[in-house]
């Protein structure tokens, strides 16, 4: 069961943005999301009381983001086990909201694993419960550990990149705390350049065709008080051109062992542009990113999106129905790449919560993972 | 007076595109326009009957492009005229309709004048009329004669630019029949392409923030029953990096005495990708495109549109009525330029009615200008 709540849109004592989280109220343990379908015009709380709830949430875009939806699906193992459900066919519901989704197959194993863990060893189911939360929320530390540490990294990387702060950052696509259980990735740069007063402007590209640079990006920087600028991404070549970009900061779907980045459609773009105008681009992304099985950019599979997401606009309506506004002619055949490749020596720099590797190269992303291994913890390259 | 009448949309028998023409039925004379705010949803002909009609058509955008507009204004007076009215009065309102349309204010004179001549030369109202209708159609036929020699010299360059034929080509904004007397510029090229049998498909990017490109170019596409693919602006990286791009051609609103080229916001990161990727950049503009008054692009202000055309989706209703949806926080700050400004080298050529500058330089931009105006007309330098 899912109930609504609406948040005050209020930013002067608005809370610290929370895309997710655990609650205990006296009725009983629930999950309480951020409904995303709603955003930007509404602030909604979506409560899920239990794993059908949940599930629906996830399947609608409700929830999203790969990190994020990891730490879903822990929490939800743990919604089950603690109101009595069996958690294993919870787990396999959650898993199969989003069946292509990495990292919520991998959250919803790591919860039930630690309550069959604590079955096995002969605890009660309510103890067992205990110790599936105990994981589902090391799950969310741990990425929101990962956050800081690659805020602190681009942070210090920015300074040595562009000297005399006061950063005029592009940013594409969302990459903030909406994905994530901390503040993110290349948005958690931005954050801490913010924070630590260094951030001249955050400059938003919409990112067609989904707009969440407009719809997402945009939300969360005015909630954290950053002057931005949102901008259609057709507009981001003049603004290169009048030297008004010192970096731009991406996250990643996925880095090859070469080093190259699938990113959001129109990272690519933004690459070249980038190059043109001798400006850094650095991509920002989890260690968990890094794909050494795949040798480089052309081991990528593009998926192609359906091409309604071009030829109509999406018009949210309440409850997070969709009606549809054809732009395009009917029947007009579409090239939607859900995301597009940027070669290694496009890339200034890559960010982990391990370290940052520049220049981009198959043996430095190789050292850093392997330092990482070893317990080396931070190194910079 | 304006009539709405429902065009049927059967491709098998449709006629050639009009975006306006003029109509003498037994009711008197009238303007018929193809009403572009309902594209492309449905064709809808716009007659007006007197001149606010056609004041309130160009004001509201149902007819637009630059020479378009300057063929609309032409026609204008001479309805007035013809019907009786005040000839002054109308060409006031006519150039009045959007003040800084520089074609508008130029048709509307040329067929004033026109007029004048013939009345001031001793002919009768109803002969002045007379005069001022060739003198629009005139002008009307010198613009679509314009376009087919764009045709013919774009179509040659490309011969000889892309070796093999089968061109897969890109292009931005919209620049076809829509916006001129003719076929266009760069859409006039494509299509010549497409009838030679040497057009293996048009890339048409969609045109972020009006969306020109999904709206109109593909419209326009469909109609010529072209092979056609839309993509978001941010897909056109991935066509180039895949090799399925061998020339980009695009309009302009104004280009510079050194060769400098300011059209729509998104020409300039396509000309970027197109260097980096080795790709021909091909402009198309008539020689009244050609600013010798302006030394280079620093000379050139681009005009800021209003932030709502990016933070807002106009999703269009009957009769013209537009509703807004926003897709980005209140409040956001926008920035969005009408237009970008590419520097000469970055284009590889550029075409107009009296032949291709290749490459783009001052000098061979003045011959070419010389060269027309002495008579020489076709060259190729």
């Amino acid at each position: 069961m899912a109930d609504h709540h609406a948040l005050s849109m209020d930013a002067v004592d608005c809370p610290a943005l929370a895309a997710l989280r655990w609650d205990e109220p006296p009725e009983g343990p629930v999950i309480v999301l951020l409904d995303q379908r709603r955003l930007p015009s509404q602030e909604v709380e979506l409560v899920c009381t239990d794993v059908p709830a949940l599930v629906e949430a996830i399947r609608t875009l409700a929830v999203r983001g790969a990190p994020l939806l990891g730490i879903a699906g822990a929490y939800g193992v743990v919604l089950a086990a603690v109101r009595g459900f069996d958690a294993d066919e919870a787990a396999g519901m959650l898993a199969g909201a989003r069946p292509t989704a990495v990292n919520l197959a991998y959250g919803v194993r790591r919860a039930l694993a630690a309550y069959h863990r604590a079955v096995d060893g002969g605890l009660s189911a309510e103890r067992a419960a205990k110790a599936a939360l105990a994981e589902a929320r090391a799950l969310h530390r741990e990425d929101a550990e990962a956050s800081e540490r690659m805020a602190a990294h681009g942070l210090a990387l920015l300074e040595e990149l562009v000297p005399g702060g006061g950063y005029q950052l592009l940013t594409h696509c969302n990459t903030g705390a909406l994905v994530s259980g901390g503040e993110g990735t290349a948005f958690a740069v931005a954050a801490a350049a913010h924070r630590a007063g260094q951030l001249r402007r955050l400059w938003v590209d919409e990112t067609r065709p989904l707009l969440q640079g407009a719809r997402l990006t945009a939300y969360e920087a005015s909630r954290a008080g950053m002057a931005y600028t949102l901008l259609a991404d057709n507009a981001a070549g003049s603004l290169f051109s009048s030297g008004e970009v010192d970096a731009v900061l991406i996250g990643a779907d996925r880095v090859t062992a070469d080093g190259s980045v699938a990113n959001k459609v129109g990272s690519y773009p933004l690459a070249v542009l980038a190059r043109y105008h001798h400006v850094p681009f650095v991509v920002v992304a989890p260690s968990t990113t890094l794909d050494f099985g795949t040798a480089d950019g052309s081991g990528v599979e593009v998926e192609q999106r359906p091409g309604q997401e071009v030829t109509d606009f999406a018009v949210p309506g309440e409850a997070g129905t969709v009606a549809s506004v054809p732009v395009a002619p009917v029947g007009t055949q579409v090239y939607n790449p859900a995301f597009d490749v940027t070669p290694p020596e496009l890339v200034t720099a890559i960010v982990t919560e391990n370290g940052v590797v520049s220049p981009v190269t198959k043996v430095g992303l190789a050292q850093l993972c392997a330092r990482s291994r070893s317990g080396n913890g931070m190194m910079s390259i």
